[in-house]
């Protein structure tokens, strides 16, 4: 951006904006026009809330969700109404809410943080795997559910987890998410992947 | 947001940024998560930034473009290099930036503060229309190429100014910014008014 065009305040805005994954130059140029347009308290408040996000946030040792720092554990976890033998393994922290949202599911879960991607580096290792194991012996569970994405990456995951678990000898189910058509689409517009999916885990009617 | 899912510093950071416009409830825990993964540093920066947005920017008095605090007025309106007689009406400062990205253009350029709006309240007198009038007499100017955006408000301004400007008396060329296909646009898929318009516009080849 031409120093020329816009004042130094404003650049350093966008330039801090665009800095973030997903925000490209238009998009950060868009925001920081808003948040010129929206007052300093709101700005303030904003800026505030960043500053504070890291010193405000750990991670749950038992979990691995997302908590405050006043916390010992997930508050989840440590709700006794939740069936605690029940695991969702899911790859990010906002997996969760994606879950709960559906409230469907009274079980706890385990943040792997991430999915398997020798592409980028990450391997089980950098992944909370062991300490999954870890809890399945120590809350006797009896259910896991795989929740990972339903990408290459969560695929590999959802294979390497089923081979730890089985080579723990822990006796415990494992299940997959289903895979099949996602509400509102047409058959038409399926791709060919999915559509297979959608076949090969077909329900019996009748 | 459940405030038992996701920690009290992430929530507020949600909430802060979900409340710029454009930026949905999932955006902004995309880009709350992503904030968290990014360093202290660096989510200081950005906290820093948009906290000293509001002191840094101010509004050229000729042009109504964003300049600093250390300006007496745009830089561009003070480049000798560019013509003074020729303006360029726009309804935000963010257009300008568009507009020299083409490299076709070396006059200056007048900012609005936005286009004619009854329905968000916003009449000819919330612009920069006075200003602008003032302008085509004080520097002698001989073409105004009004660069309101191609909307129904757009369209009303760029009356609107036509009919000042005429009520004016001033000696004035004017001029609108051609409408028609854009680059790239098959014409099977363009809509009819943009064809319309295309047709209007057409330009004599031999």
């Amino acid at each position: 951006m031409s120093s020329k065009l816009l004042p130094e305040a404003l650049i350093t805005v966008i330039d801090e904006l665009g800095k973030m994954p997903g925000v490209g130059a238009r998009t950060a140029e868009r925001y920081a026009y808003q948040l010129l347009r929206a007052s300093q308290k709101s700005n303030h408040e904003l800026a505030k809330a960043i500053d504070e996000l890291h010193a405000g946030v750990k991670y749950c040792p038992k979990t691995f969700a997302l908590i405050g720092m006043d916390e010992e554990v997930s508050s989840l976890y440590a709700d006794t109404s939740r069936d605690k033998t029940t695991i969702a393994v899911v790859e990010e922290p906002l997996d969760i809410i994606a879950l709960e949202k559906t409230g469907q599911y009274n079980g706890t879960y385990h943040v792997l943080g991430g999915a398997i991607s020798p592409i980028d580096g990450i391997g089980p290792d950098q992944l909370h795997i062991r300490e999954l194991l870890n809890r399945i012996k120590d809350d006797e569970v009896k259910e896991v559910i795989i929740a990972t994405n339903a990408s290459v990456e969560g695929e590999s995951t959802a294979l390497f987890l089923q081979k730890q678990v089985l080579d723990s000898n822990l006796d415990v189910k494992m299940s997959r998410l289903a895979r099949g058509l996602p509400v509102g689409v047409d058959l038409e517009y399926a791709d060919q992947i999915t559509l297979g999916h959608a076949l090969e885990g077909r329900r019996t009617l009748l």
